[in-house]
């Protein structure tokens, strides 16, 4: 498993440290950012519009600037091309108007491969061309505990096979979670309610808490440092009217995206996640969730990946602007032949958001074994989608992985690690014979890889789909792999193809390969080439 | 099972028929034509623009006229609402031109339900709120055989449990079905190539045969008079350069498709689909299929029901021109939990138009058993789904039921014919509890059906999701339905339901059914009401 710790990044390289005329130097993909003493009156984050203009003669990218607190307004800029460019900017604000600047764009070191995007219709791959598999996990409310468990939760997932995490922006209130956090995205105003819309916490809604945002920007960046894209949930349910930031008003709303946009857009492990479970906001219409897609489309330069994650009623994915497919579905990983027909339904890359947790919640969607995770991550990896991880211990003092990070105590999560391996060697999988072999897929490696699940044989037949194309006298070696204790098993010698009428390829001399009669095993299959 | 045999309808009450002033009683939903004799000069299939706008006061339509070859110019009209309509006729030809008439619209009688639309996302229904269930075949060269198959057909499928098929209008070619076809849709030219895109067959295809069409329409007809609804497939693949019709040029297509929505947009039993595997057809692109959606719905007043049949990739059913989801899928109705993740996938009425056929065919798709067809009918009916059927036996003619008609020689017709039965009294079915009890349906009555599919359990435990919002103490009569024999046996006594924690409603006594071991068994549980 390849870990990405504290790869250098062009993070440090900020516009506001150098003196003013200093050609400053970002990595491809990195950050540049430029800061700018105004002469804020009535309220700067309402009343003063910033945009910056960057040019490398080829190319124009029009970016927001926002304003940080103390008389401060920034923009931000990744550049996804090497060279130098420049800017100027535009403001309504005299003192902001027309400043101009540069930097030099040098080429990505360490593990900055560049944001991630769609590859080839079902998969992901980084801007320079590496593939990208998520193995992603959940935590709700990584940003909200204190700065002990977060850095716990950092360590924790330093060692972890997690590449992706979930995470909501707003705070979250609910059964196992039900601590007041230290920050809140807008200013808490005691004794008046500007919008007349919360009777329970008392917000200015037209002002921003900028420490909340320097706090969330710091640990994108820990996430970033270690190589985990940050899927950042914009909207959730769990509120209630608690702090009310489920049911502001639209206007509102889409002042927040605009915000969070202008701050996080040029962080490269963003994604953008309209909502966890959009269809529970039973104070949303429907037609909000595309005019939040339209925002964030509109206001993200880069075209960060973007989702709309479902309770019980799923999005509607095939709109243009959802990248990808952030799917809740507890039996759709269960077993064979189900998570193909999802993928088959839409044709994007399709990443399994919620499939259950491992866990020893009262709740069923929060006490799987972690044998049936694991499995549930096979089954998903088999037909080439992506399933991601939660863990819903109750412990001590009953926050668990999922709510507020911390410790892992399940064990899936190093047989995840397994399957990542396996899967970054081979390249994503893909079903052979889609209505029939559902457990054997071509991976991009020419590999076929079969799951077995729950069945515990004794002896494997040799038995691949016509399909896959291989010729009689193909000479193929076999490994065995044990996906619940970990192990890798060659099997001694090669097998010989030979075509059975229509269908089938079978072996030669029909020779099967013995397996230990326990469940979880899978088999990859390697041709011999010369 | 209902069948509508020869039901009186408003057919006969053809305005040609009539002398000129009196005025024609039209049943609402049937049809009026009208003929018009005009001064055809070069291509009167082209060359001339007929349309006639109808009025009741209310409501104005406007219907597109057609050339019916001998100088006769028709207009036809399917009055949706009661009353007196008045048309008048607008045509570049002055003797086409100024034209009026009326009709008296009176009400539908016998089983006139109107034609069938989308009700409640995921149903259909006829337009007088009838409840349309459909149980369909496949037949693909109905009106291409001889007249003695198509009527042996027809008798056939009058004690059928059929009342929808898949028909093709372009003749067919390929395999078991290789007979030349009497009638064509264009004029056949030899000696000529009009548009040079044909080797093979020499077509003028600015010219239909109107005989193809008086004999197509006269076996919608028939089958209108028998309740089964006609789904016309505009286009399909199986022909491949024969006759050339699926390798039209796109203004042919277009034009094509305009004039037979000019001629059967009139039709009350008419469906649109606008292919078999349309994906198959390598000669379109994919944006043609977007243009024939778009053609058939501004031609068409009515807005019949329109579809998109794939061969190994779904069509964008998202789509809103598509009012319905004609899917084809080898795997989906198989096994419990596959069919309901398509149906989450979109949000529309869904039939499974492909799910194998049974039959004795070397091909994997057309050697189903009846007992397996069954079973698949009973699992797209358990998430209220729906399948079409279909028969692939060799015969000594080796023309099966699916390619030409005449008879059936299946075992599943009559187990459809009692599933249809029960359907009809029960009302669609819904998953109650769509992630985890997958055999276990809400019926529109009220009623839980649940289907054991090929599990053949000696009892049966009382077990209902507590979803389902039944209380404790309610009492419950049961009926075991053995799907395959077709027996339907109610359990004496009653149960009486008494919640488990969280997620079950049990039996207060612990009382089971008793079953006899065998497979394809489905139970019908009943609330007791005072």
């Amino acid at each position: 498993m390849k870990l990405k710790l504290f790869a250098a990044t062009a993070l440090l390289c900020l516009g506001s440290l150098l003196s003013a005329g200093a050609q400053e130097r970002v990595e491809q993909w990195g950050r540049f950012e430029a800061a700018f003493t105004g002469t804020p009156t009535g309220n700067p984050f309402n009343d003063v519009d910033l945009k910056a203009i960057f040019t490398n003669g080829n190319e124009t990218v029009k970016v927001t600037g926002f304003y940080d607190g103390n008389g401060i307004y920034k923009i931000r800029f990744m550049p996804c091309e090497q060279g130098t460019w420049t800017y100027t900017t535009v403001s309504n604000m005299k003192s902001l108007h027309g400043k101009t600047g540069s930097l030099v764009c040098v080429p990505a070191t360490g593990d900055n491969h560049g944001m991630v995007g769609v590859r080839d219709v079902y998969d992901f791959q980084y801007a320079d061309g590496t593939p990208y598999y998520p193995f992603g996990t959940t935590m709700y409310a990584f940003v909200h505990p204190d700065t002990a468990r977060e850095n716990l939760t950092l360590k924790t997932l330093s060692q972890s096979p997690f590449n992706k995490i979930r995470i909501c922006l707003f705070p979250k209130t609910y059964g196992h979670n039900n601590d007041e956090p230290r920050y809140f995205p807008f200013l808490k105003v005691e004794g008046m309610s500007p919008e007349g819309l919360n009777e329970v916490a008392v917000w200015d809604f037209t002002r921003f808490d900028t420490d909340f945002f320097h706090h969330l920007e710091r640990r994108i960046d820990d996430l970033e440092r270690l190589g985990i894209q940050c899927d950042l949930i914009l909207f959730h349910p769990y509120d209630e009217g608690h702090f009310g930031f489920d049911r502001m008003s639209h206007e509102t709303d889409i002042r927040y995206l605009k915000y969070v946009v202008a701050r996080l857009s040029s962080f490269r492990n963003i994604w953008w996640s309209m909502a966890n479970e959009y269809d529970f906001m039973r104070q949303k219409p429907l037609e909000d969730w595309y005019s939040f897609l339209e925002t964030v489309a509109a206001e993200d330069p880069y075209g960060h990946l973007r989702s709309v994650h479902n309770g019980k009623i799923y999005f509607d994915h095939h709109h243009p602007l959802v990248t990808h497919l952030s799917i809740q579905n507890e039996s759709v990983t269960d077993d064979f032949g189900r998570a193909g027909l999802v993928k088959d339904s839409y044709r994007k890359p399709l990443v399994f958001d919620e499939i259950c947790y491992e866990g020893d919640y009262p709740n069923r969607w929060g006490s799987l074994s972690g044998e049936e995770l694991t499995h549930r991550f096979w089954q998903a990896a088999i037909v080439g989608a992506y399933a991601t991880h939660g863990e819903t211990f109750e412990s001590d003092d009953h926050i668990a992985w999922t709510e507020k990070g911390a410790i892992l105590r399940g064990k899936s999560a190093p047989r995840i690690a397994f399957l990542r391996r396996l899967i970054e060697k081979t390249g994503s999988l893909k079903i052979i014979d889609n209505w029939r072999n559902l457990n054997t897929s071509l991976a991009k490696s020419g590999q076929v890889v079969i799951y077995l699940g729950r069945q515990a044989p004794k002896e494997w037949e040799f038995n691949v789909p016509t399909r896959v194309g291989w010729k009689d006298g193909m000479r193929v070696k076999i490994e065995v792999l044990d996906t619940w204790n970990m192990t890798t098993t060659p099997v001694d010698g090669e097998f010989v193809t030979q075509r059975k009428p229509k269908y089938e390829i079978c072996e030669a001399n029909g020779r099967k390969v013995k397996l230990p009669g326990r469940p979880y095993m899978a088999l990859v299959l390697t041709p011999v080439t010369e």
